[in-house]
């Protein structure tokens, strides 16, 4: 397969999606699928199919289609969801508890191995069989362990003494729940955002407008 | 102003970022910004800036930069965030109970004026001062309001039943928090998706290519 650093991020974003519908059509034994299939379960054009996954080289046969374990296990491979790495999460709030009970953290290349609260009455709560610390005691444990990821799920103005306690951790890489800009800070640091309530401002344009827009 | 229904999707899905930032600006009581400054704080190019908020016209002067409280209302109006749409909420576990409790929804352009379950010991208990319902009332409430959008926090395999009974309540409007996909069902639905796992499945790649990745 070709390396993936000639993967651009706009097809890499796609692969999850990928993934997960190929990984449903493994798991109803389906052993392989040709481009004009994927795309119709997909809901995307074959050409979009044919042109992301030529990305990997070597895949796609002519008359027969796509391997579907062969795919998935690539994509998997290229994703990096075998390394495990390991995440702590700041905030046992709503949102941080969601997000640990709610997440197959080891399905999507992750371990949650510690959670952190500066709240006194979390501390010592479960989330996942994980125990709430104090957030004293982070900096310890950041020595004690490989730590690779913080998922953030602090308020914003919680955001900059946080960040720059775990960057000086050595910690560079950013599940970032709340809206402030960690890149603006910290331009080498490695973040994906979710931005709920940006998602929320766009459905409400969306329904506003749900007569003329196409997507 | 140039009617919203030229702006393209992918300017749309910008917006609600340039409506968080030009807030801020107001907040502080900044009356002007340039656009070159604005891209700063935005960290984006300011030639993007003039691109996006040129489809709304008659903003930006020449020497002066954008009005920061016209731009922001501009914006607020476009996006639709004084609808008030009547939200409700189906699933109350985890992820329900943190979108209730973390959510903004009245600054959002959304009132939540229910929430339902279809766990006995949930029904009852209150979230964000609503209380939940139980599944089989939904009916009778859709019948009795207004319901505009519903906020999907039940897994993946409840999605199906549950988006037939509420698209023959008419309800069409769906922000969706499991991996099903909504629009291959019913193609006219209003969809926004959010998929907490393909983002971390992302958040893995450039982990485990952060030498090589820029976005």
């Amino acid at each position: 397969m070709s390396k993936s650093d000639h993967i651009s991020m706009s097809v890499i974003r796609r692969l999850p999606r990928y993934y997960r519908f190929l990984s449903e059509l493994y798991e109803q034994k389906i052993d392989r699928i040709s481009s004009t299939k994927l795309a119709q379960i997909m809901n995307i054009t074959a050409s979009q199919v044919r042109q992301d996954l030529n990305c990997f080289g070597g895949f796609g046969h002519q008359g027969y289609g796509y391997s579907v374990s062969q795919l998935k296990d690539e994509i998997k491979n290229i994703l990096g969801l075998n390394n495990d790495y390991k995440a702590i999460l700041i905030g046992s709030g709503n949102l941080g508890k969601a997000v640990a009970m709610h997440m197959n953290f080891e399905k999507l290349g992750f371990e949650l191995i510690a959670c952190f609260d500066s709240n006194e009455e979390k501390v010592g709560t479960k989330l996942n069989n994980i125990s709430v610390k104090h957030e004293n005691e982070l900096e310890e444990f950041c020595r004690q362990n490989r730590v690779d990821t913080a998922f953030l799920c602090i308020p914003r103005v919680c955001v900059e003494n946080m960040l720059d306690k775990l960057y000086s951790l050595g910690i560079k890489n950013y599940w970032n729940f709340s809206h402030y800009d960690i890149n603006a800070r910290y331009s080498d640091a490695v973040v994906e955002n979710v931005h709920l309530s940006d998602n929320l401002m766009t459905l409400c344009y969306r329904i506003n407008n749900s007569n003329q827009t196409n997507i």
